[in-house]
């Protein structure tokens, strides 16, 4: 099936023409996404859509975004891109401007579903992707399809309690996993620490402005020591996480992604595979690979959904 | 459809059979499982079958039992039931002994099929069912259907990592939830507060012999502090895994059940509903019930999954 799939992102939209059986993918369109509200994101969603050459032999649009999707393709919540305060009808308003059926999906499915069937993930039934950046988000393909779950949320491994009552989350709960491993929550722990007098060459960069993947990637190989200690606890948390959701649904593979991946991730694979934390029956039960598609997966795996749905 | 459904246990065989569309069962085989091996066990599971009036109309078999189950019928592990160290085809010996087709699944995983279609999980399109006894056992419904997993393993709460490097389990893992929640991770714990000192009711009756359901609830009704303490750290061990599972997968619903929920199961779902520890975003997620199909839950789920199997 040709599907023109869409990575609707808080920064910016990327269109491409994607091939659903293959992966392969052509064309590209890119666009800022406005601060002005869902009416005006969908707008340039339209436009780039259109601004594709041969956008309009596509059998239907599959659009990813970080935000909560209804089965009625409403999405309810999206803090992740301004002005999206209220539910707005993603899958009607596309597809009545653009004539073509809709799907909307997670974006982090969406990737975990790319990954699966293009990507790391290939060979095996069911995949977990975790995804590591400023938060950790997850995506479960369960016998082949994005698992979705009775409100949408399904795969949020980044909001299972690995500590309780420990560090504060973004979310408000407390010793979740993203506290640990996502970026947010280690700045918050370097400042912390740096206030205490804790020295250390992410303290002065935390100082300098937010700590990016490349820093915790640099002060790792000038074995800086609360890099390590924060890092290794960042993969004790995953690999507690990921064992315990490989051998509650027994999974084979888990694929791991995301800026802080992509930046160290043989040196954190290795950790986690070695974390004395791992949880369940331990790492022998799955195996973890590195993501694959780096930079479409979004894109991609948003027109295999739209292909699964209007097969 | 009309299913001879079998529940192969540790001590005893049960057979019954069941409309697989209303969970109504009529006649009942009852045999101790010998322990002399699979093929003397197989035996008495054909003797009770053909011992029930109109077995020779029913469609299909369907047995459960506490096993790895591969999908080819085949049981690869069974350590509750004496001398069963080999794999065995029980679902080709007993299709062929019996003429009919066989479906052979996890006892669990059949408990909380049963629930999910004619118990406390009704209404709902997922299910964990959660059975607290000896061990802590779990069975995962998703979409109206039991997962079994990559190996035949999905479902296994109990052995999900809730305190890194925690007690030890049976499993001989550490900080799994039965080494918390479940009678013999209780037990060891009862003994060895004994043999620090501690005095309880608790530790008085372990001197004497297995501590059962039984003994905990009137522990509990007695104020007892070792109790208390233990269930309540049992409690939070259940309230962490559940809550992390219900998030990872977002379902609406968890059945507990097994012997400990029975017998003050009121007074543990509301410890679980008001742990602090309650995992991933929490109780408002997910909600708890306690398990209706106390006595046939096997029998009927057996006898289900044979329907789903060759419907």
């Amino acid at each position: 099936m040709r599907v023109v799939g869409v990575d609707l992102g808080g920064t910016k939209v990327l269109a491409r023409i994607v091939d659903t059986e293959t992966g392969w993918s052509e064309g590209r369109a890119k666009a800022q996404t406005p601060r002005t509200g869902p009416a005006d994101v969908l707008d340039v969603v339209v436009k780039a859509v259109r601004s594709l050459d041969g956008w309009e032999e596509a059998d239907a649009i599959g659009i990813g975004l970080p935000g909560l999707v209804g089965a009625d393709g409403v999405v309810s919540r999206c803090p992740n891109i301004a002005g999206w305060d209220n539910p707005v009808a993603v899958s009607a308003t596309l597809a009545s401007a653009l004539g073509k059926p809709v799907a909307v999906g997670n974006d982090v499915n969406c990737g975990a579903l790319a990954e699966h069937r293009v990507g790391a993930g290939q060979g095996v039934a069911d995949l977990l992707a975790v995804f590591v950046g400023t938060g950790v988000g997850g995506g479960l393909v369960l016998d082949g399809h994005v698992r979705s779950g009775a409100r949408g949320m399904a795969g949020e491994i980044g909001h299972i309690t690995v500590e309780p009552g420990g560090r504060l989350c973004g979310c408000g709960g407390r010793g979740h996993l993203e506290a640990y491993a996502g970026k947010a929550g280690l700045e918050r722990e370097i400042r912390a620490r740096g206030e205490q007098g804790v020295t250390s060459m992410l303290v002065r960069q935390a100082a300098d402005g937010p700590i990016k993947s490349r820093h915790l990637a640099k002060a790792i190989e000038a074995d800086d020591e609360l890099a390590h200690e924060l890092l290794s606890d960042a993969a004790d948390a995953i690999a507690q996480g990921i064992g315990n959701v490989a051998t509650m649904i027994d999974l084979q593979r888990i694929v791991l992604g995301g800026g802080v991946i992509d930046k160290f991730g043989d040196w954190f694979v290795a950790k986690i595979n070695t974390s004395n934390d791992f949880g369940g029956f331990g790492p022998s039960v799955c195996e973890l690979r590195l993501a694959e598609r780096l930079d479409d997966a979004g894109v991609v795996g948003a027109a295999m959904l739209a292909g699964d749905q209007f097969a």
